[in-house]
């Protein structure tokens, strides 16, 4: 077996998904968790491929960016859907995160930098808001039609470990209420009590995001 | 070989890479385009997957999302990478590619909405310009290396088609100046110099995105 190295923050982020994939798989590796603000980060940016974390290390043989590490590792674990129709699907509804992300990202860049309460409470209503609706609306869709409760298919992609990492945060935002998201809720509800998960869910760092 | 229908706005945007792939494999397609604007993509939109396009039908399967669409054919084709590794070199770049069109998106959201020219001007100086500095180092970065002259292994994949169009469109919005860029104006050269795709390049509507 290849020696896996996953470099990323110590939160749970943009690696949570990859990180959970691992442990599903029961694969070993070694989860390289880098503190924030104390210059490990600036001493290492420049040797990785793309200037940013996550990387995966797989032999030596660098990858950058979290989708295409994840994808990279579930199609290797079995967990990329079983058709080449199911893994367009998974990797749609990935794309449909990063999407969504990328306005949920505007808030989160508006919050550390200080921008006031008026400002962030514009890009909110204005720009995460509508977002998310759209977005739910969506996921909410696919688990209508697809009756085995996972997202794609009868068993679970790494799609559904990205929509329930991002159901956990957008909770520990304020933007997710497991009562008024039935769904959204039992999804990651199956993600989490996988028993391979079990170990691992007890015990790793917590993170808002 | 089944029937391709690709739908989608009569503009190159997120469907231009697809449209590409088709014809540089030599694959039939129905390239399905909507008028903007005359109430056609109202009716169609509920319709749809995700509530949005491009939309790749396959004998009546119905995939969303561009990126997903792309990789789907591009492995069918064979123009997905020829190895694990590089397929997911081939998709960090298209995923980076995304994370840039995030920012780009701005602009042209905000364009479109009438904001004011200060405005459109500090989302140029504070989002594009910062976001497209990183991308393009990290594009020549990649071609620096890559001795092809492609951004993955020794040929063209999807990643090159979606970075071309970019460059194109950039180009077009006064981003992009093929002198200051040499190693991303060879690479458009490279892809449009295609012998199965100059047909289609001579004779496809031009459109500025």
């Amino acid at each position: 077996m290849p020696s896996y190295k996953l470099t990323y923050f110590d939160v749970r982020g943009l690696a949570e998904a990859s990180r959970l994939l691992f442990h599903l798989a029961g694969v070993p590796f070694e989860d390289k968790r880098i503190t924030f603000g104390d210059g490990s980060w600036e001493k290492l940016k420049d040797s990785t491929p793309f200037g940013q974390i996550p990387v995966l290390s797989v032999d030596g043989f660098e990858i950058p960016q979290s989708a295409a590490i994840l994808r990279y590792l579930a199609k290797k674990f079995g967990f990329a859907g079983k058709t080449p129709e199911e893994q367009a699907w998974a990797d749609a509804i990935v794309d449909q995160f990063k999407d969504f992300f990328g306005a949920f990202r505007q808030l989160i860049v508006a919050q550390r930098g200080g921008k006031s309460a008026e400002e962030i409470e514009k890009i909110t209503s204005e720009v995460v808001k509508p977002a998310q609706e759209s977005y739910f609306k969506i996921l909410n869709g696919i688990l209508e039609k697809n009756k085995s409760g996972f997202l794609v298919g009868n068993g679970i992609t790494f799609a559904d470990l990205v929509i329930a990492e991002n159901i956990e945060s957008l909770e520990k935002f304020g933007f997710f209420n497991a009562s008024e998201q039935p769904k959204l809720s039992a999804l990651r509800e199956k993600v989490y009590t996988q028993p391979s998960l079990k170990s691992y869910l007890a015990s790793r760092p917590d993170s808002q995001i």
